[in-house]
């Protein structure tokens, strides 16, 4: 049927958000007409502010709003112990626990030759100056556990081998609350393979 | 934890869309963030488009680009059959079975005292001299079977009485597919008062 030219637009938009098929982008079209000018007003100016005015911290690449993130200009923070992660939404889950007490870096992606990404598109030179400035720090690797997190792993701990740097993952094994029979074989011969002693495990 | 007050702006604003919490709605962002600055823009665009370009067809209400909706100004639909329904929405979900051939009258919105809607926030003026200028025409009150949908279609009926106007609902039954034991005694008892003769089902 025929729609309105520019329904039919900010459908086409709304739907290219992650998860959002035409129907749940129309459903919201029809919010943003069914509310008063100012809701319509105040989303688009988000969305245009924030492409605008964010900057990502010339340490971390952290998107935020100054030149230095939060993170990075907090002295209580341990500039030494540098958390590697793929994005931002992996920076917030480590964030959310409330345990980690370091520094993050942002590689921006991970290396991905099937999807055209390879090293040069992320940001290692950034994580290099930062290593080579420092006398001796820790890279914790919390990368996803696939593929393409274990070839950037081993690519970047090849770069490291020069630098005065510990290299450390984060572990991996069954989820808390998982079952054995229902966890995969890998996942399994991995945490068989990387058994600890139980004293370390109560005493954390 | 601190977020830049640019993504904790356009999280806020994005929550407010129908079904969306904090996560998808950070999702979104980050959306947003990954992209190129293009798709901000376009996306921006339609929104503010949207409120600014639309317009509301003088006959039927409906959203669209034109002074006058392609369903009003179509000859081949039957004019003298109005379908009211609630919403655009509405509309949309009866235009694509494909079977009406009539045209429509949106509410904007259905009698609800507890929401403080009362028949003087709704397009019932536009209705009554919509009908007021025809000779003879049927009204298929088309609104969700529930208590405020019928206090409206009673009320409506009301208004009517004085005009050469039928007035039809929608049919109420059991839905294709449903089951009988699972289907709430309400809609078992009108499907039950409301039974037609099976000639007239299967000439359909």
């Amino acid at each position: 049927m025929y729609l309105s030219k520019h329904i039919e637009e900010l459908v086409a938009q709304f739907s290219k958000l992650p998860g959002v098929g035409k129907k749940t982008a129309f459903r919201y079209v029809l919010h943003c007409l069914n509310n008063e000018e100012a809701f319509s007003h105040k989303l688009s100016n988000a969305i245009s502010e924030l492409k605008a005015n964010i900057r990502f911290c010339e340490v971390c690449n952290a998107p935020n709003d100054l030149s230095r993130c939060e993170i990075c200009s907090n002295p209580r923070r341990n500039q030494d112990l540098i958390c590697v992660v793929e994005n931002y939404k992996d920076l917030i889950a480590i964030e959310s626990t409330n345990q980690y007490f370091g520094v993050y870096h942002l590689l921006g992606g991970i290396i991905s030759p099937i999807d055209g990404i390879g090293p040069e598109k992320l940001n290692i030179q950034m994580l290099i100056e930062r290593v080579r400035s420092k006398e001796a720090c820790e890279l914790i690797m919390a990368l996803n556990p696939t593929i393409e997190g274990d070839t950037t792993i081993y690519y970047l701990s090849n770069l490291m081998k020069s630098f005065p740097v510990k290299i450390t993952t984060i572990s991996r094994g069954i989820a808390f609350g998982g079952e054995l029979d229902y966890t995969d074989e890998l996942t399994l011969t991995r945490s068989i393979q990387s058994r600890q002693p139980y004293e370390q495990l109560i005493n954390k």
